[in-house]
């Protein structure tokens, strides 16, 4: 039986987990999956690491099951076809860890209540990061569990990369741009430290690029700047939010156009982004596969702004020496890297087009002045590592 | 008698004036002037070229006067102390151009319609200048008037430059990034071009750093991009604005906190900024003055944030050649010049501190890669030279 660990990431709708085995070299991948359709029509799906797939399993009658009935099936489950496994602890992927918590920490009632205060700060996410953590404590009180937070790498910023330029009060109250994407950014700086130590010790803008997108500037593999701000809204275009825009679009939509803040904020979240733009699909493989040349303008609003913000990340570093790109446009689309890259040219940026085009390790040329790498990025692996870390006795082994 | 132009700038309780006689070389300021305090204490001061106060008059129980009764006095005392100056036309900033109209115009009725139209735009500056131009036409009907706009030089960017990640059809309704302050830079933007035409064709940033601010990546004199986007709200950090903040924010502020959509405005465009940060003042040289640490972290996030979006718009323009200071901060902050230049030290960019400090026309040493300039701005002049090129018979002279 070998001892194992947890990582889980419960959103709105769906609950994606990861089983790491204790390793002597730190944790292996055992077993993946995700639990989607929560509230609508549930289905379970896991597969082992080879890729074979472990449960396949829908719920009759699902709509009305809650994510407490949900993870106690997912419990049974995992009791009855995984028994080689003992599960030692459960990490969580928490997105708010709010003005305190710069690193991972083991869940008591005191920590559980310091989340709920934050829940206003991420009333779309928090609460059910929280939720899962609860019905897992009733399931199994005993199991230690450990909060990761998503804001945790962006925490010792300088203060003006924090601040927004708004009434000092309320920045004191928690109004301030924390970054999101820290357990990947985190990964991703782990990761460059082990492969390119000189390059990690340098300025490097992380692109990640998924359905969430968002840039991180780090210098010494620590976080000095990143795109997204107080919300997961902020920065470039995603797939259906819209990033940056004037906050007077938010007062006009309520004041001349008549929305209410909760219609903004859906409209914001959910159609705008590559969908509102391309009006064919938030999935940028769809974009590239569409004629529609509203479909085109999309990605390259989406590549333009990448760019830009990356050029303003460069000025918070002051230079560049390597860029990284990860997550799932950054791992898999060689024609928005190669289009990134080329709007930023100027930089001293040269692609090799055919390791761009295979997502080779190193996309850069010989001779370019900036290194660009392509790294896959694993926040479960690094929730892992974290929990790992937390535990009362830290350390793996069988 | 000389045939003269007025330039007119109308806001909701201020209106400035300018008054240009038509020389052979273009206008030539003869006076200048603000009626201030409308709706609360009306006062009037103009002075003329040389600085001297040509009227200082305050009215009694003023408050219930409105721009139309104060604009009739205006032209009253100007009829009866001016006689030397036939006023032959009156231009107008008017702040907004919408998608239309990238070049002055004429006012005629269809004009003003499309203008009044653009209302909702810009709620609380249109409204003023229509108002202005309304109250003018009523006194003096046969008086040609000219719109300049401050969206105008903006007009002509590439579709990426203009758009917002949200769905087309608000896009295509006019939501769009117009950016400001058009008639500062295309002020500078013909100076350059006369006084250094090398750098005029090349890659510059102008920083337009007054109580309002932003920056204009421009390229051959023309806008490439800028930081003002739907409102004069977006962008860099201002007296009182906030400039760019996460949209989640002013959701959150309505949907956790209680505010209304008019007290975020309130509080956006009124209370944050170099105020809301520093507790102390809206004015640079206050905080200059002043040694609460909470005013020097207030300088420090506005250069900071002016350097960083500086760095945004050299991807935009991939590169960069010259950067230009002007208005109130750019063209007399030393301190402020410095410290962004020195913060964008890594494009080449080197200041010559005893030039810097004396505001010489340029301040960057021989060797900098970057020339830096300060060129003060003019936008009443920019408006009258607009004026004259808009009037059906072209061209000055006496």
């Amino acid at each position: 039986m070998s001892r194992a660990i947890v990582s889980l990431n419960a959103g709105s709708s769906s609950i994606k987990f990861a089983l790491f085995t204790l390793d002597a070299d730190g944790p292996r991948h055992a077993a993946a999956g995700k639990l989607e359709g929560i509230g609508i029509a549930p289905r379970l799906v896991a597969r082992d690491a080879e890729g074979t797939v472990l449960v396949d399993r829908n719920w009759t009658n699902g709509a009305g099951l809650t994510h407490e009935v949900l993870l106690h099936d997912l419990f049974t489950w995992a009791g009855d076809h995984l028994p080689e496994h003992e599960i030692i602890a459960i990490g969580h992927r928490v997105v708010h860890g709010g003005m305190w918590f710069a690193r991972p920490l083991l869940v008591d009632d005191a920590l559980l209540a310091a989340l709920d205060a934050l829940c206003p700060l991420a009333p779309l996410h928090q609460p059910h990061n929280l939720a899962a953590i609860r019905a897992i404590r009733a399931l199994a009180p005993a199991l230690p569990q450990v909060a990761c937070f998503d804001t945790a790498f962006h925490h010792d910023r300088a203060d003006t990369a924090t601040r927004f330029a708004l009434p000092r009060a309320l920045h004191d109250k928690g109004i301030r741009r924390y970054g999101f994407h820290g357990l990947s950014y985190e990964y991703i700086a782990r990761t460059l430290q082990e492969i390119d130590p000189e390059l990690a010790g340098g300025r490097v803008i992380v692109a990640h690029l998924g359905n969430g997108a968002s840039l991180c500037a780090m210098h010494d593999g620590k976080s000095v700047d990143t795109t997204m701000g107080f919300t997961a809204l902020d920065g470039l275009m995603m797939g259906t939010r819209c990033g940056a825009i004037d906050p007077g679009v938010v007062l006009h939509l309520q004041t001349q156009e008549g929305m209410s803040a909760v219609d903004v904020e859906a409209l914001l979240y959910n159609r705008s982004g590559l969908l509102g733009v391309s009006g064919v699909s938030s999935d940028m493989r769809a974009l590239h596969k569409s004629d529609d040349p509203c479909a085109a303008e999309a990605i390259d609003l989406f590549t333009w702004r990448a760019a830009r913000e990356a050029a303003a990340l460069v000025g918070a570093l002051g230079g560049l020496d390597g860029l990284v790109f990860t997550a799932g446009i950054g791992e898999n689309d060689p024609t928005v890297r190669a289009v990134i890259c080329e709007r930023l040219g100027w930089l001293g940026i040269a692609i090799d087009p055919s390791a761009n085009a295979c997502d080779a390790p190193i996309i850069s040329t010989a001779d370019s002045r900036i290194t660009v790498r392509v790294i896959p990025t694993d926040e479960e692996r690094m929730i892992a590592i974290h929990t790992i870390g937390a535990l009362p006795t830290a350390g793996g082994g069988q």
